[in-house]
């Protein structure tokens, strides 16, 4: 008896074909949104997409859940933490643009680029003495695939790197010093940069608040591109305006879109970018491959890639 | 007898006495301006700093001159190419921070940076879908201290790596495939973004002109962080106006400082910074180091470091 799969999203026909292929003899269903197929929801043992936790309650012979998103905060509904259903994500899609938008921005924080573009705008030219990221040090927080990149181009920078994990016994090559996260300050105190590449979870949430800014030296710079909620908004603000760090680069900011009247928009040394790391064609197609490839081992019968810890969130 | 050295700049108490200790027993003068000191130039042995053609030929107990700078070009001068005077750079100063520049902007151009500025300063959330490094080709032209760091650092971000050099016997760990000037155009075919390294000699001066804009793919980008000049700035507009390049990031520039009027200023996809991308207190530092060295081996008759091929002007 064939399973039946829903894949939500905008999958073109070639990738349609892959999917077809990789279910095997199970039926396999796309719809753009899942709420286009509410009649189906009770038989679909599969679902790829966003599943909202109404909806979870109504497909009650579903076994498998695979995210089209990275992170999987967004899908850990009560009800997905409380049912049986295995959620698997998209991690591995966008850890290395998201490194690269790291880089980008501290290179861009430590050089004070957004100077060299007002002057441009004005046909100034107007020199400043500014740093190199040779010989600094970074603070990465988490260390998925985003953070062990980070780490990765950080040393070809010659840089010091840092990072702070869960399982902190676990080592990694590029990575000079592996702190616990109740030895965070330690890092921080020693950090010229601290990234957040962490995934939101009820451990990281509010994990910047007043005293780790305060731990930061002056003239450190923090970085944020995986979640909003893992700074606590009014505390960075707070740092950013008394000057207790130097500035910030935020792609994943706590509430977005970012409202209009944020104050975030114009604080100095403040490179803002719209949640957009990792929007890259490469993203889109290592999310299908890995969706692909989760959909073979869920025909062929082996362990599915990917797979959260619902108790710990990623 | 001691010889007399003449080291103008602007030196701490520091570094003039780590000067004095590396000297030895002879005789050195500090001054701001070689121009300070035009009565005792007939008996200096050693000047470190710019020596323009006629204190060259005032100086006629002359042996050595060391450039504060890394590309030598603005010291040779036909006076000097003509005289025997030793002529040593202050190579290696400044390289990696050049490649961080470069790195800097190859990133804001994949990601099309400045848009994202312009919607801070306007308070607007716009996102757009941009590339990613991984999986690029850069193509390097010259493989100094800046060329053969930025490789290193292109290789940490997954990208391919090919570089154009005089000497193309000469393999580099980092660079997938080494070009020989005359085969410029097929390497240019293959590069998803062009940067220049080179210093400027008579052979790399105007090395891209119309036919080498047009080998680049219309989606590329050019950058240029080593000299002006070696790009023909006609032609570099026209590659850009004629969308037959998709951008630049120019740090430096035919000419300098870069007029109002000119045209650089606000063409769609072109970062323009002001010869800034190696202003760094690191490079001031290796810059003081490397001319202490040479003092101390000038001292103990040892070989000198970055002596100038006149020849080759590099």
């Amino acid at each position: 008896m064939p399973d039946l799969i829903i894949v939500t999203g905008e999958l073109g026909e070639t990738e349609r074909d892959r999917a077809r292929q990789a279910v095997g003899s199970h039926e396999v269903l796309f719809v753009p949104d899942l709420a286009d197929v509410s009649a189906e929801l009770g038989r679909a043992a599969v679902i790829v997409g966003p599943v909202g936790p109404d909806q979870l309650r109504a497909a009650c012979s579903l076994r498998w859940v695979h995210s089209w998103i990275a992170g999987p905060n967004s899908q850990l509904s009560e009800e997905m933490r409380a049912s049986d259903v295995i959620l698997t994500s998209s991690a591995g899609n966008g850890g290395v643009p998201l490194a690269e938008h790291a880089m980008m921005m501290m290179l861009m924080l430590d050089r004070d680029a957004p100077r060299w573009l007002r002057a441009q705008e004005e046909r100034r030219w107007d020199r400043h003495v500014h740093g190199e990221l040779l010989g600094q040090t970074v603070g990465i927080i988490g260390l998925g695939n985003a953070g062990a990149d980070l780490a990765r181009k950080a040393k070809a920078f010659g840089m010091r790197t840092l990072a702070v994990r869960r399982r902190a016994e676990v080592q990694d090559p590029d990575v000079d010093q592996v702190f616990t996260p109740g030895n965070l300050h330690a890092m921080l105190r020693q950090s010229d940069f601290v990234v957040v590449t962490a995934p939101l979870t009820p451990q990281t949430r509010g994990m910047f608040g007043p005293d780790e800014f305060a731990a930061m030296p002056d003239h450190s710079f923090f970085v944020c591109i995986s979640r909003g909620g893992i700074a606590d908004d009014t505390a960075l603000l707070n740092a950013l305006r008394t000057g207790s760090i130097a500035g910030a680069g935020i792609d994943a900011h706590g509430v977005e879109p970012l409202p209009e009247e944020s104050e975030f928009w114009d604080m100095p040394h403040v490179i803002l970018t719209p949640h957009n790391g990792a929007t890259t064609p490469g993203t889109r197609r290592r999310g299908v491959d890995i969706m692909l490839e989760n959909l073979r081992r869920y025909r062929d019968g082996e362990p599915l890639l990917n797979v959260v810890d619902k108790a710990h969130g990623y």
